[in-house]
């Protein structure tokens, strides 16, 4: 059995880390920690927990998490970089789904994310947690930074393109579509449910802190120089991601090709759902499960493609994809206990 | 025209005190206080007001409150008896969205709110604010209790039955459901969209402060003893208060004579609709408006009479009604400014 | 592995049981009628199933039924007391989604359902399905009549007092909350987004179909005479069941003996959860898992008792409880397959 | 007083037009016809209008529309071209709220509506229903379009821009998400509560009835060729539409500058609010209301302009804007009856 650690257990992506780790038949919970929460019991917390996870919150001091074989961050910005260290040098394997490692460039972390960061000698030897494209890296890493929700999907969506050489890489428009979970569990009147319900606006379009991540790694995936307008907006339902991706292709290329491109990346990939063309994928059909489901368009067979990509963002855009690194990391099977069929209705 | 000060006008019956007395033709907005946003336009707050609430929010120190006609407080507990003396002394009507001045006693005051009364000798000459029931003591007051937005309803559906004598005033059980945003405008977990979304669940079963309120009440209407259980519940909804109110008939009366009972008390009353017998009201068929709808149910012809009643908790059971009994307090028609119609759907 | 067959899999409780079933570790998903959707594979009209339900929908007249070891019928009323006496004369197993076999007395059904019972014999042999209360009986049926779900919460909640003798069997009011999910996957105006969201009501309070059979189970619980006022609602959210029950305590009784009765009673039901006394459940606790919770009120520690049950409609109060059935009929473990932790948030 | 007549008064834009038609102060409600609903008092259907509206629906051989001054057409589309040209020759104004003389081009209207239009004669003579951008021409018509929901917003955001010449008109992108009143009240499974509510999707992506009747639009305020991306999607809300337009600018331009092109623009629109540079409007800024909000951002200050534009689809896209129209060619000032601020919270 794993022995497992979380840190920051009481956001919405750590009663998910939760959810998924009670059933997953090689783990052990073993520590959760919260300072302010020090000696409750998880399920007094979130009673949908009840009979199933049995641990207490323990403040940092009190939690070994050096006893851990893997501890995952569900922490806001800037908490794991300065307790990865010391895990690491433990032996002990760090999943951070927060920001901390996902971007090498120390300097434009630093400039989006206003802190310093304090292990810069980190960001080389993290693994960017994106099993899909980045599986083999992974699987030897002692540190993944999980990729961002939107991330998730501007990457899965744009990859394939990109990797052919067959749209403008400087053109990219990314209309992306967030459920609220999605701005954590954290007591501000914007997000409270008679602000955010029967409601629908556009934020951070001057810049989102996902830009700089998604660049540098859609970059990667080309020659050519990426530019990418990303414009984020939230939608009343509490789970669920859905990304309208825009390119213009620069190739004659038949939709069959277009749709082939996809179908063979993904191939053996359990969690990303290549649905036949034209289709209209609803974020519902992902509630709860670590699935990723995406259609192509392509209007009047014109020069525009149109990528539909959906996406729970607390599973497959965070503690899922957190779980299925873990799998990795670990030898296990990449789908062990991530199997969830969404709830629909 | 009347000049109208708000005290308090970031919270949710703060802005719907905005959106009524905006259009209200006999009204001058005059001052609206809020220590945090000194010097902020109300349209930056409330984008809904752009264009047509030109005032700025003011610190109480710089808002001259004793050049107002009426000021109204929707302001949290406490707030209105540590100004009201003074406004009153000036010449200003006050009404008080809060319960400063709800409850005449003293003692059963401190006991629920768990602050001391400060002006206890203002409680006598405090009217209570539903016009319905009280539309004369209204005219003649220049200080006004606005009702709670639960005793609202449970007044106004239990008054004709305890007033005519006909159910067991010991055995009332009113269940009732409440839209989120009477849970105010302020930052707590709790409230947060992904919380309360797609959920249900009763809260304050052990005692909530809305029933020394209505107790007291009711038991003006009746010499018989008055025993009310009240179950507050949270929709997952905005706006909206439906509440289902039991009683056992203790005198031999038909459905017709029942119906009657409600029809004769309500005749002259614009903003109480008593729907044919057994019908069933939606709360939205009242969003927005003043309007309090209510029908009744008496199932297999049996001893138990059930009332259905609903409103909207921000217009009939906050802000609307405190318009209400301005118009009352000024002599003006007691619908003016009031005849907004539901927004359906 | 148990071949499991589902008529009429087009609807909530029909997509439920294949999310449930398809990975139940015991079950062979064998056929799946719809006559509309002959041919179909069940994936393109529950996209959330791609990859995991391989089967096509079949007419009645292609599926071959009589090979399956238990068929569940998810179908509206009078559809399962057609095809059930011929099943069950191959020996298949039958679990009624539906109301065919609830009411014992073929009177009262045919009052209350409009329809006349075709296999009156049948009704007695069938096994009322709530394992809780009735586990030996479905452990030896070939045909089980699975609870409606407001009689579920009703029953489990109201059973321990009436049992035990301390209420007044004859005053029970059950004030009940579904989610929108309960009233089926109908083309209806009625339930359209437009018309149920920001909304709430009750309905059907002259006289709702699960009356008749909750009174006829409680009053197998009691020899006093039991009379019950049931109101139910409809809830602007998916999922998810509430009910407030209410009860007049007739013995001297402390509030830890009630609690006592509780704990007692359920201590082996995994499925059922007592809260400590004083808690409030919320319905989003059992989202998409087969619990059901409850917790226990008594306001001012008067005579009245509360109780406040939560469960999701579609699981404990369907498909779920239907699965828990078909445990106990093969033999197996009761919570084989049911082992969701419900999605929160 | 006008005399008022609605064909269709079943359906959201009809019981709107309804909501606003009954304050109108120059307005009575002369006749409403249903063929379904004959004879049924109008708020028999729609319960916030007890009290308010008294008249019932008439089959529409009973009601008399000739003796109307203006009849619209709150109908599925071809229904008004069928009794307009009776109508227009009793001397009769028509305001058609569907598509049926929106599109100028006969062919594309039969291609995009699978009908054939029977009087051609009339596309000519009817003018395109956009006060703001063609308020001459409705003040002299007889016959109006309304403009539909989605058009509305793309033709007021792109126009100053397409005038100014400032942008590539060939690569316009409109990101559009509408609340689900939009799909109107039909009874159909996939806008029930249980498959929108917590979702999100697109629809229509490879053609959408709204692409041509705004492409012709846009095709007047320019001779650059103009080419449109417009992807639809539906948002789990009420009311409400939000569109994220991109365009491409080709002149050397300041943000000034351009903020100042649609301030000039929009400065003697009462509708219309120019936020100011870089906000994000919401859509409930609008709920309720007539008012049609945008901003202008463009991120890194690049040669990509991105404008978000909110309006309340029944009121702004719809009903209120038909009553605008109604105003104009009744010689009244455009605001009358329209000047409800929008339901927030």
């Amino acid at each position: 059995m794993i022995k497992v650690g979380i840190v920051g257990g009481t956001g919405y992506t750590g009663v998910e880390l939760l959810r998924l780790l009670a059933v997953h038949p090689n783990v052990e919970l073993t520590a959760i920690t919260s300072r302010k929460e020090d000696g409750l019991p998880v399920a007094d917390m979130f009673p949908s927990l009840r009979g199933r996870v049995n641990i207490k919150f323990s403040s940092p001091e009190n939690a070994d998490l050096s006893k851990c074989d893997v501890v995952f961050f569900a922490t806001p910005h800037g908490v794991a970089m300065a307790q990865a260290p010391e895990l690491l040098k433990a032996g002990v394997k760090v999943i951070d789904l927060a920001a901390d490692f996902r971007i090498k460039d120390k300097a434009v972390f630093e400039k989006w994310y206003k802190i310093e960061h304090t292990c810069p000698d980190l960001l080389e030897q993290a693994a960017y947690g994106l099993a899909e494209l980045n599986r083999e890296e992974i699987q030897k890493a002692n540190l993944v930074a999980n990729p961002g929700c939107y991330p998730t999907t501007m990457q899965l969506g744009y990859y394939p393109l990109l990797k052919a050489g067959v749209i403008d890489a400087a053109g990219l428009i990314a209309d992306c579509k967030s459920g609220v979970s999605g701005a954590g569990r954290k007591a501000e009147i914007a997000t409270l449910f008679s602000e955010s319900s029967d409601n629908f606006k556009a934020y951070g379009v001057a810049g989102h802190r996902h830009t700089p991540e998604t660049k540098a790694q859609l970059q990667k995936f080309t020659s050519d120089q990426v530019n990418l307008i990303f414009t984020p907006h939230l939608v009343p339902m509490i789970r669920g991601m859905h990304s309208t991706l825009y390119a213009r292709l620069t190739k004659d290329i038949s939709n069959e090709e277009l749709q082939k491109l996809f179908e063979e990346q993904y191939k053996d990939s359990a969690f990303v759902d290549v649905m036949p063309f034209g289709s209209h994928p609803e974020t519902r059909s992902t509630r709860g499960s670590n699935m990723l489901r995406l259609a192509l368009h392509r209007p009047d067979n014109g020069d525009t493609v149109i990528l539909l990509v959906v996406q729970d963002n607390l599973v497959k855009g965070a503690s899922g994809q957190a779980v299925q690194c873990m799998n990795l990391m670990f030898g296990l099977e990449e789908t062990t206990g991530l199997t969830q069929i969404a709830l629909l209705p």
